[in-house]
């Protein structure tokens, strides 16, 4: 019964250092915030059967070296994965996303909305627009 | 005429290159994106009025070390604005976020709202359920 108590206390106080820390955003991961890190990651999401070093390089602006780096990064952590093969007798690096590394990625974007939701609510958009943005885009 | 041609192939390129570096996101601002930062100018954002260093302090879960670092970044950047004051005879800091915090941080949300749609858009959510999840919370 005691610890009970003590377990209820405890959870209680949890409950409310969270409530307290309500704008931590605790779950934004610094490997998939990275600008540059989430700029690759979303490529790699949008393109589930990889991309080639020099289109990832177009895609998000960036130079060899800083992609290199930032891949070394998301391969590390298990967040992507690179092969080198061959195309039209050429070298060529693919780097994909991993089963690991969408998954992240999918609770690094809960965390994301959360953001947008209150940050819509603090600049008093009560409905925000989002619905009609969402719609997915043209391009 | 040849001045015309000269400009309309560097607007040409110039919309090339954006298109071809789609997933860049050079919007996101950061002074902003970082993650403190971020939990700081949303809480701000949050708050018109205004919060004393304590609340925010609570509100992000960070150190008082921490906190002072990011609002030093913020203040120089123009985006909060810091006053020394008391309550009941006691030295209290109020932050607030800036009329040119409020715009900077207006143009990073669409970004990342931007990042929020194209991540839904390659994790095959064509209808995401951003619109429901973007009620007002209840919190």
């Amino acid at each position: 019964m005691q610890q009970n108590k003590a377990q209820m206390s405890k959870k209680s106080t949890a409950t409310q250092q969270q409530a307290e820390a309500r704008f931590a955003y605790e779950g934004l991961d610094r490997v998939i915030h990275e600008r540059a890190r989430l700029s690759v990651l979303t490529s790699l999401v949008t393109h589930p059967k990889g991309l080639s070093f020099l289109d990832l390089k177009e895609l998000c602006a960036l130079t060899d070296g800083n992609l290199s780096r930032h891949l070394q990064v998301l391969e590390k952590s298990n967040l992507v994965e690179i092969v080198k093969g061959h195309e039209r007798n050429r070298p060529q690096t693919i780097c994909s996303i991993t089963a690991s590394g969408r998954k992240r990625y999918t609770e690094y974007l809960c965390i994301l909305e959360q953001v947008v939701r209150d940050a819509a609510k603090g600049m008093n958009r009560e409905q925000p627009d989002m619905p009609h943005n969402l719609a997915p885009s043209r391009a």
